[in-house]
Order: structure tokens, then C-alpha cells, then sequence
């Protein structure tokens, strides 16, 4: 075989998207492949057969991981995985996790026909369950070993259904994943494309976001509690009025973030439930959700921090009792700087407008790093929309994406160096 | 029939009290007797006994209104109406509207064994449904002639229960309530006692408050529209998040009240809905109630207007769209002066520490306003609180109301001027 400079077809890419983005389309043009449905099944059987297209080897792993393997020169030397996932929310667009899985097998298509023969092995993997409809990224934690026997006994969707029965209707046993574990020694790097789900790059019209960090997240759930009393009756200085308080906290986190952040700090309140809630009561008590990220531990701790003190002293001048309760606190997590810049060559060799930048939201790669270094790779989001029918991202976006990924897989896999 | 001075008996007021506490009485401590009940036709009937007992002539009107009557030496001269209502609202306390009425019986009987006979007729009367099972008001509604063939006709209970099948479990005909109207002219005043359900004359040590007027209010349910985006993904200068309009409206309405209200003027946010309502959302779209209060009505409009420029604005900073439904107007109500003053000369002759007061509640009083003069007396509630069972009145304070009521009833009833 003559070898060719390997460079990928976004025509053949385009062709993947819309066949796949097929398998779970509903009526109301959203995407309802949700892990272990028929759809999401459906869609792994469809991903195997494109693989097996394309010459490449396949397996599936006790978490039902769909893999693929482009045989490098040294069978030996640890590989290079690239990846994301194809399961998505209820009502989804057909992006996501679907374009990195994708682009990876178009970029895996395009080597395979150059004859061009890596040093290392390249796997592409499609994780399962990375949405969350049994609590999320139940492939990825499976792959690095994660996963106990009580998180397979206890994950259920919101619909109360099981996940070893939803798997047991596709004969497949969940206790497996606890054996899809893969040696950390055996895996060389991990890389990861994936749309930024933000603002960011098509604010500012750039191609490529080479991601740093993932950022981490604490959730709280905070109550104010003072007393319900008549909306007509109790005069404005004798209330004791929760949501007051919410409101007061609400007002503080510009301030929180100004004074214990970084440009990289979010703090959003998501929900609010006020007791008794009726419009003729002043609120008792008040509920709220605080969700709050950075891509620093230390920051988060003293953003943390603060934030106590913050609701503490509004319970104080406001004769309310203040509690939370941490939901999560997940760490955030660095990107390999190494790959970071093999990832900043390869966009620049591209020609791509491209931004280093976090990563807002989680991803499979963030798990994954617990068992070697990683990299990111972002395209833009039309006005930020992921999760959504409306989710988009230019072709020549993401045509530039997958020759970025191109790029650093041949930087990464055609090295002898790990 | 040897005439004696006239005076109330607490402990009689106190049996009273007690035993009609026990009908509706369940194990939570609560009182259950809401209209048209199996308890609330209980205690219509159990007050119709007593009222007998006391030698008073009762009869019921089209709307189940239970009236007794003393009569006046000039049968032909507009009567004295006094009254408030029996049935309550679910998990009640044992006053409320009950402590008016029985505090009117007990003057009616206290005049009645005095040998006193006043100028007027005196009638006592119980409304029914003043707690809004239905609605609300519908028995000093039907008494003022406000009520229509579609209120009756479209009258249900939060549990879907029609107003009609409710009333015709007891044998009684929806449609007669439309002929318990009063003439307006057969009735020279209303007088009511109640409870103050606020915090204000327990709070200064007050026996009673001698009311002027009752707030009227507007209820809005108020909406601001941002943009629902990821919480991790979306810098904090890119969102468009609807909560923080709630939370810059709430921080507004001191300065609304303080620039545009009067000291009667109220403004309660007793409910927020955001939607999507995720912890890991930017709120999208922000519901929220406002009830605004105060007493005079050319307040209220100019508080509404107000607030309108107030959401206006903060639409327009946040990049929001705002909007909102009028869900009610109430017109506030004076209490007529002369019988204000005759309530406020009984009160200095009953030796009781008082203060002239609104009322931020709606009252029977507010409705029969419309065709004659009224007044109200209120006691306090200990800690403001009532529709609870923790609402309470010190026995010295029922009793000084009682006094108060008597005091005002002789001024009228005993008077040949209208």
C-alpha cells in the first residue's frame, strides 16, 4: 500500500452525523438516545458497523463500551484513546458527545487509508452512559476502575427503572463493568473532542478551544429559614422574610466572585422553593440550589469558604437561620500540558482561530484522568446551546476540529515517546 | 323587667368559646370546619341553639347566612348589623371570625338580660364561606347582592367539589343565594370584631386596635424572560439569567414602598418559579407573585406604576424581557369616621390601652361596605399568627374586646340618629 498524507473528508463525516442522528429521532426533531435504550443500542450497533467499514477492529467491554482499534507498529507500547460518547439527554441535538466519537473514527478512516502505520495502538471508544441517566459517565468509571458493586446495585433513572434491568433487556450483565477496568500502564493518553456547550468561541469567532482544565464543582442545597407570616398583615419591619435573604445572596455572588474567584469562577442559583409558597405569605423558609466552579481546588475552597460567611452574615441581619447541605464536590482537573500544546500545534498547523480555555462542564476526559494524562479539544457552540435541538456548530468549525484532532493524534501516536 | 347595666361574661364567652372549638376539632389539633362541611353545618346549627338559648329570634337566608335578631323598639328603623363568620380555613385555630360572632352573641345576650331594649334592631349575623372554600365571602357577598348565577354556577372547591353538590349534601339550594340580597336601607351599620392576625398590637401591648380602613391590594404574577444556558459553560457576563431580575426587583421594593407607599403600604414575594429549574441551569425564565397592599387606592396605582418602571428597568440592564398579569385589584375600604370614633370612645371607656390601626387583611366588613357604613374592632394575635393553631388572643384581651363591642353596639343601637 502507497502511503498517502492522511487528512480527513468532512463530506463522509457529514454522512456519519446524519445517519446517526437518525437512530433516536423524535417527532419533535430532538434526539432521544438515552443509555441503554433501543435508540442507544441501536446506535452502538450502527457505531460497530462503521467501525468494521472502516477496517478497524471492534470490541465491546463489560460496561458495553464500544471500541475500536487501529493496530500500531509496537503492540506493546501503551495507547493512544480517543473518544467521547454517543448516549444523549432526553430531547438532544445531534452533536454532543456524537461529534467527538465521530471525528475520532473519521480521523482513525483517514489514517487507516493513508497506510501510514502509528509507532502505538490508536483505540476510539464511544463510553456508555456519560448523560447520566444512571447517574452518568458509567462508562468512563467503569474504564478506570470506579465503578463498586454498589453503584451497579443502586443506579437507577429518574423513572425508577433499574440499571441492570434496563441492561438485562439487551442481555448484557451490569456486574461485567466491574471487570471493564483497564490497566493504567496500557494507556498512553487521552484525547477528547468535544463542543464547548458555552458562548465562548463563537463570541469571540474563533474555530478551536484548546482546553486546560475541566473545571470543578461544589452543589449546595442552602435554606434561610424566618417566618411565615400574613402578606397583608405583618408590617415590613417586623418580617422575617426567607427569600429576602436569597435575594440578598443572590446580590453577593458578583462580589464573591470579584473578591475569591477567577475569570474562570461561575456561580449560579438554579432553583428556588419558597415554604409556604403562596402569594399572600410572607416565605418561612426558602430553598435554593448553589452550584459554583473553577478550575482551581483552592479557589473552590475559598470560594467556599466565603460563601459561609456570606450566608451566615445575612442570617445574622436578617433574623434568619441559614443551613446547607453539600450535595457534591467534584475536583476539578488539569489537562496534560503536553498535550495541551501538542493540541495548540495542531491548531495553529490548521490555520484555526483558537483560544486556550476551560472546560465548564464535565466530561468522560475528566474521569479518565485518573488513569493517565489527557487533552481536549473544543468546537464552538452557536449562542451556547447544547442539550438541545437547536445545538449547532458550523461545518468549517467542524471540519477545523477534526483536522486538529488529526493533527495531535499523529503528533501523539506517531512518536515513540509516551 | 327590672333594666340592670349591661355587661359581657367572659367566662360564658369562654364556654362558648370552647365548645364550639370542638366542632371540626381534629387530632392534629387543628380546627377543620370549612364551608359547607359536615362540621360547619354543625356549628351553624350548634350556633343557632345557642342563640335560641339567649331568647333571640334566628333565622337563615338563601346563602345558609345564620342571623339572629334583637329587636328594637322601632322595628321600622335601619337595624344594627354585627357579625363575622364560623366556618375556617383547614388545620385553623379556635378565634379568627369565630371569636367575632360569639363576642356578638354574648353582647346581644348581655343586652338582652339587661332589660334594655335598644332604638334598633340589633342582628347578629355568622357569613358563610368567609374563608374562600368557594371562593370566599360568599355569605356577605350574597348578603350585598355581589353575587351572580356564574359565581354560583362556577364555584369549586380546590378539590373540584362544586359549590352546588356541596350545598345540596345538606339540602340547601346554590341558586337561593342569589335572594339573600339586603335592601341597603333596612341597615344602618356594620360592626365586626376580629382578630388583628398580625403582629403590631401584640407587639406594642395593645389590647385594641380601632380599625380605619382595610388595605385593599393588587396581585401580580410577574415574569422575567432571560436565557436558560449551561451553569458551567456560560461566562457570568455572557448569561442573561431571569432569577437575578427577581433578586434586583426584591431589593427594589424598600425603596418602592419607601418612595411611593405610606406606612401601611406592604409588598410580599411569596412564590418564585424558575425554569428549568436545575442546579446546573442559568435560569431561562423567571414566575414570581407580588402582592402589594396599602390602604388608599390612588397608593396602590401610583405603587403599580412604579413597579412597572422598576421591571421595566431591570429588564432593560439584565438584558431580560419582563411582563406581568393582574391577577386581582381590591379596592381598599374605609371604615366610616363616626362609627371609627364611637369604636375608639368605647375602647378609652373600657379603660383598654388601643391604637388606631388598618386592617392588612380582608374582612366581611370589606364587602358590606358597599351598601352600609362599617367598623371594625380588633384584638391582638399573640406572634401575629393565625389560620394556625397556634392563633391566640389573652383571655383579658377577648375580654376588653368584648367591652369594646358592647360599648360601640349601645352607641348605635341605642341612639335614635342613623
Amino acid at each position: 500500500m502507497v502511503e498517502t498524507i492522511p487528512d480527513i473528508s468532512i463530506d463522509r463525516l457529514g454522512t456519519d452525523l446524519r445517519e446517526l442522528s437518525e437512530i433516536g429521532r423524535a417527532e419533535d426533531g430532538g434526539v432521544y438516545r438515552m443509555a441503554f435504550t433501543e435508540a442507544d443500542m441501536e446506535g452502538k450497533a450502527w457505531l460497530e458497523q462503521r467501525m468494521k467499514d472502516a477496517g478497524l477492529e471492534t470490541s465491546r467491554d463489560g460496561a458495553a463500551n464500544v471500541i475500536a482499534r487501529l493496530a500500531g507498529k509496537n503492540p506493546d507500547a501503551p495507547a493512544l484513546v480517543i473518544g467521547s460518547h454517543i448516549d444523549t439527554v432526553p430531547c438532544a441535538g445531534i452533536l454532543d458527545g456524537t461529534l467527538g466519537v465521530l471525528t475520532g473514527l473519521e480521523c482513525l478512516r483517514a489514517l487507516k487509508e493513508s497506510g501510514q502505520v502509528p509507532e502505538r495502538d490508536i483505540e476510539l471508544i464511544a463510553f456508555s452512559d456519560e448523560e447520566g441517566r444512571f447517574g452518568g459517565m458509567l462508562g468512563s468509571q467503569s474504564f478506570t476502575g470506579q465503578v463498586t458493586p454498589d453503584t451497579i446495585h443502586l443506579a437507577t433513572d429518574p423513572g425508577g427503572v433499574k440499571l441492570a434491568d434496563a441492561m438485562g433487556e439487551f442481555g448484557l450483565d451490569p456486574w461485567l463493568a466491574l471487570q471493564a477496568r483497564r490497566d493504567p500502564k496500557s494507556v498512553a493518553a487521552y484525547l477528547e473532542l468535544h463542543i464547548e456547550q458555552g458562548p465562548v468561541l463563537a463570541g469571540h469567532e474563533e474555530q478551536i478551544g484548546v482546553v486546560e482544565a475541566i473545571t470543578g464543582l461544589f452543589k449546595w442545597t442552602v435554606s434561610f429559614s424566618g417566618e411565615p407570616n400574613h402578606a397583608g398583615t405583618t408590617p415590613m419591619p417586623m418580617r422575617r422574610d426567607a427569600f429576602m435573604g436569597v435575594a440578598d445572596f443572590a446580590h453577593e455572588l458578583p462580589r464573591l466572585l470579584d473578591e475569591y474567584g477567577s475569570d474562570r469562577s461561575r456561580a449560579t442559583i438554579g432553583r428556588v422553593d419558597l415554604t409556604p409558597g403562596s402569594a399572600n405569605t410572607v416565605p418561612g423558609e426558602a430553598k435554593f440550589t448553589l452550584d459554583v466552579r473553577d478550575t482551581d481546588e483552592t479557589v473552590m475552597h475559598e470560594l467556599a469558604e466565603a460563601a459561609r460567611r456570606i450566608l451566615n452574615a445575612i442570617a445574622r441581619r436578617r433574623g434568619l437561620r441559614s443551613s446547607y447541605e453539600v450535595e457534591s464536590w467534584i475536583k476539578p482537573v488539569d489537562c496534560d500540558p503536553a498535550l495541551t500544546d501538542m493540541v495548540e500545534a495542531a491548531a495553529k498547523d490548521a490555520g484555526t482561530r483558537f483560544r486556550r480555555m476551560e472546560s465548564g462542564a464535565a466530561h468522560d476526559a475528566q474521569i479518565v484522568a485518573s488513569i493517565c494524562p489527557v487533552g481536549m479539544i473544543f468546537v464552538p457552540s452557536i449562542d451556547g446551546k447544547s442539550h438541545s435541538p437547536a445545538e449547532w456548530t458550523p461545518w468549517d468549525d467542524i471540519e477545523a476540529g477534526a483536522r486538529v484532532m488529526l493533527g495531535t493524534i499523529q503528533r501523539i501516536a506517531f512518536s515513540e515517546n509516551t
